[in-house]
């Protein structure tokens, strides 16, 4: 079981955003940055742009925008977006199979199983540490050589050929 | 992305098992307790097996047994078991790749990226609850008819053709 591959693009390529300060980004430009496939990654962009997270005008200054503030942006979004929104267990009830059939009424009444209030409870844990760390404290800590690197590969310059390291 | 459906299996089984205190439980009478496919319940059960959570005796009266306490068996030992002791967020280092190729053993030599520490914090979240639940948790909260009912179908007894509800 693992998370799907886009999360880390997609974490990566809002933290460019970010970066960006605004200025929008192209997919090609994003996927630059990294060595990414468009193709691939424009696919996970349009999975942030359907959950509200970033917007996409066309044409040649076209490209991506964060909606909101990147500190408003948790990677808990982030791995929600990407698909990753139901819960991890999947609760199918053989609590009221078997020996247990002809009382399946009460059972379901009585409350969650309790096996899956705890695989509930671990998840809750797990989506609460997501939802406490955002793209702008992912960004926070870039230096100016990385940041520059970024904004050189996604085109939006410095336009100098001068190695930024 | 969800976890394996034989972590749910493998968690009830485990449950009968300390309900059986002790005695053995046949996979087939383990199966019909929750009316599932005892070729299937069997596969979990090695696994657990394989991780020493369980052991198995042949013959006649043999089965499966626990290995230690039920109070000492997580629920993150069963998910560990069934096999998703990996992480679930798989960091692929994109931040060496693209713009960042040349730097990648400066980059590499600096720590984990930090999109793969908050990842990994958010995992041991999910996991030390997963640990705070333990079989023998899960075990205390059944009512005598529902025990009654485990140990009838299991082929454990009570021998009795009186309903326990």
């Amino acid at each position: 079981m693992e998370l799907p591959k886009g999360v880390e693009w997609a974490a990566h390529a809002l933290v460019v955003l970010e970066v960006a300060a605004g200025r929008a980004v192209s997919s090609v430009g994003l996927a630059r940055t990294f060595d990414l496939s468009p193709t691939y990654l424009n696919k996970h962009l349009q999975k942030l742009a359907a959950a509200g997270i970033v917007t996409s005008t066309a044409g040649a200054t076209g490209g991506f925008r964060l909606t909101r503030p990147a500190a408003d942006v948790s990677l808990g979004d982030v791995v929600a977006a990407l698909g990753s929104a139901t819960p991890l267990f999947q609760c199918s009830e053989i609590r009221c199979q078997g020996a247990f059939a002809e009382q399946k009424q009460q059972i379901l009444a009585s409350g969650l199983c309790s096996i899956n209030q705890a695989m509930l409870r671990a998840e809750d844990a797990w989506r609460s540490s997501l939802a406490g760390t955002s793209i702008a404290d992912l960004a926070y800590g870039l230096d100016d050589n990385t940041r520059t690197r970024m904004l050189r590969a996604t085109g939006l310059g410095p336009d100098t050929d001068k190695d930024p390291s």
